[in-house]
């Protein structure tokens, strides 16, 4: 029998794939699960995104521009111009999903055994990125006690090789939810100048930013023009996971041009979706306001019922819908399973993600875990109150 | 300002690309250019597929599961089996293409500095998608003269090497319109055997053959369970191209948990496609034998047509809807630039792909182009005598 690759090997599995069987059974013996455990928003997408799907006028299902229509690009554009952010059509490649943005900007700037720092806790995909690329993963702790700030400079300095092609953040973060200040931006930007590094940023988050806080994109930062890159996605500012697709944007038309060869290899993005996406741009305002009120509601909600818990510290997000909680355990993976499989409260149970898979230090996140406030306030508070009977009877 | 990678240099860029602005700059002087450079059929999409879009329910786009729903495939490896293909629903994962499907496969069994064999001419973003990887494509020629017929088995044991992890053929071809036969396949599969082998099959053109012959796939042979691996698409079956769905089939089941781990980190195929690829597969056999009635009638005709113009030499495709065809020029890339720069007959000329890009020995094909004929009789007999007449005034 021919054999899997190193690589193949080395593809990390999803940190809660090994929990789905426990709840299939757990939903198979008629106990009610709620999902804490992904990022999959219960929000419904603006309907002029599903209207121009519903009322298409295709005959013929065909390809679309490998980068995307000039027309979607620069509606795309003229979106950023509103956000403060200079570019226009050519800086902008249509991708599928934030995933395969990734994947080619990756493949753009590295070669195998080359290094990326990441602030870690990070999203568990990174990983899979980075080993199908042969990149490996450079991580930077940052801390539940600190609210998971940028570390300091000196702690990236540390880590930087002749090996190291870039920075990459999330912003806000997947998993931790924090929102990098404008100096934290700053600071980075001076770290990659200073050593000739790309700035990755993961802003698929961007419209998620609470307490009437700003999103600092590096995509507005002056003089960092040949070395940001930002990674966005319809899925989470219109509730469209499905759709897949994301974009490439940079002013680093050296970049772009190579990417774009990455785009070209996989003919087009999905035309469909690109249809959904391009009428996603007409969206009102007001869903946006009552969207992000409505995550800010639910997160004052699910960080003040956690806080009752004795023993449970959690950060506290400003940005995004995911939030970190240490739990009064050893193994919050073990807990993860145990209340899947052994326990349910009045026939109800819940699942999360064990943080573990965020970090690559091991060891690392092993009595967190990720909990995504994809659900609406009552649900929430439900669930906050079937983690704090389970801690109980897991203890005992 | 930061470097682009090796590998983001090395990335091929499309055989057509370079002719892309002529095309345009003939169509904004008011020239007609017909399309013969791609597969993008005009064959209109099924009824049924297009029906399930247009009457979707969707109110939250959401994530797909990542290997495609367990009723999709369950309908796929139904349609496979009434095609003698025995398979479950385990041995399939849906991808976002058979573009995502050679990435996923490639990333499986290779590593950088892996090598696979594939006979050229082939479709020439297996070039892209192994430099992608890492991996270095290994030509074995297949000749003109012969049809395009699979190389002598000595021709393959000649390039093996410990690097060496797979066979990759596309059957039909992209571009050649070979169709193996089963003496064919049952050489491959001693080959692999022998050596301990992947054999990849790109099945994407499956149901295109042509003159009443059968098409012969790898995962029909008994004793190759363990080596083969088909890639297959709805864009072409369904003239779907758009939707980008496609899937990975294999009986190793090793090989299908390494591919689900990229799937995986990749989230989901696009929802909407799914939708339109599963409603696809009850699209009625009527649809297939009018389809397949009209591209043999256009092969006849564009074959027939070519074969008038003196200095012609084309070989006869027995499947798929591409011929190869040698032009009495001495290169065929600066003939393609020039016939839309510099030519048009009665303000219409034609857009060919240059063969050059489908080799990778260099020099080979220079004098070929691939034709699609993806449009109907009447315009295929017009760009042939367009074809004629720039011929004719070329060498002047």
């Amino acid at each position: 029998m021919p054999s899997i690759s190193l690589k193949g090997n080395a593809m990390p599995q999803s940190p809660i794939r090994k929990l789905v069987p426990f709840a299939e059974a757990a939903k198979k013996n008629g106990t009610k699960v709620f999902h804490l455990n992904i990022g999959q928003p219960d929000i419904k997408t603006p309907q002029v995104a599903l209207d121009a799907v519903k009322n298409n006028a295709i005959e013929v299902l065909s390809y679309a521009r490998s980068e995307g229509s000039e027309v979607y690009r620069e509606k795309l554009a003229a979106y950023y111009n509103q956000h403060d952010i200079a570019v226009g059509a050519n800086n902008i490649i249509a991708t599928t999903g934030g995933s395969e943005a990734l994947l080619f900007t990756i493949g753009s700037i590295t070669d195998p055994g080359d290094e990326i720092i990441i602030p870690e806790p990070f999203y568990a995909n990174y990983n899979g990125f980075s080993t199908a690329s042969g990149v490996k993963v450079v991580p930077v702790i940052s801390k539940i006690e600190d609210n998971f700030a940028l570390p300091a400079i000196e702690e990236f300095e540390k880590l930087i090789t002749p090996k190291t092609k870039a920075i990459l953040i999330c912003n806000p973060g997947n998993p931790t939810g924090y929102l990098y200040s404008q100096e934290e931006i700053e600071k980075l930007k001076q770290i990659v100048l200073k050593h000739d590094l790309f700035l990755i940023a993961d802003e698929v988050y961007r419209e998620f930013a609470y307490d009437g806080e700003k999103h600092n994109s590096v995509m507005a930062l002056e003089g960092l023009e040949n070395h940001a890159i930002m990674i966005d996605s319809v899925s989470k500012r219109y509730s469209m996971c499905g759709a897949r697709i994301g974009c490439i944007v940079s002013k680093n038309n050296e970049f772009i041009n190579t990417a774009i060869k990455f785009a070209q290899a996989r003919l087009s993005p999905p035309t469909y979706a690109l249809l959904a996406s391009e009428a996603a741009l007409d969206t009102p305002q007001s869903y946006f306001n009552e969207v992000i009120e409505e995550y800010q509601d639910r997160r004052n909600t699910l960080i003040e019922e956690l806080n009752k818990i004795e023993g449970v510290r959690v950060a506290n997000p400003k940005g995004a819908f995911y939030c970190i909680a240490e739990l009064p355990v050893e193994d919050a993976e073990d807990f993860a399973q145990w209340i899947l499989e052994k326990f349910n409260d009045r026939n109800e149970t819940v699942m999360v993600a064990p943080a573990g898979g965020f970090y690559s230090t091991p060891g690392e996140g092993k009595n967190q875990v990720r909990i995504a406030y994809v659900l609406n306030k009552q649900d929430l508070i439900r669930c906050v109150e079937i983690l704090k009977n389970a801690l109980t009877a897991y203890k005992q």
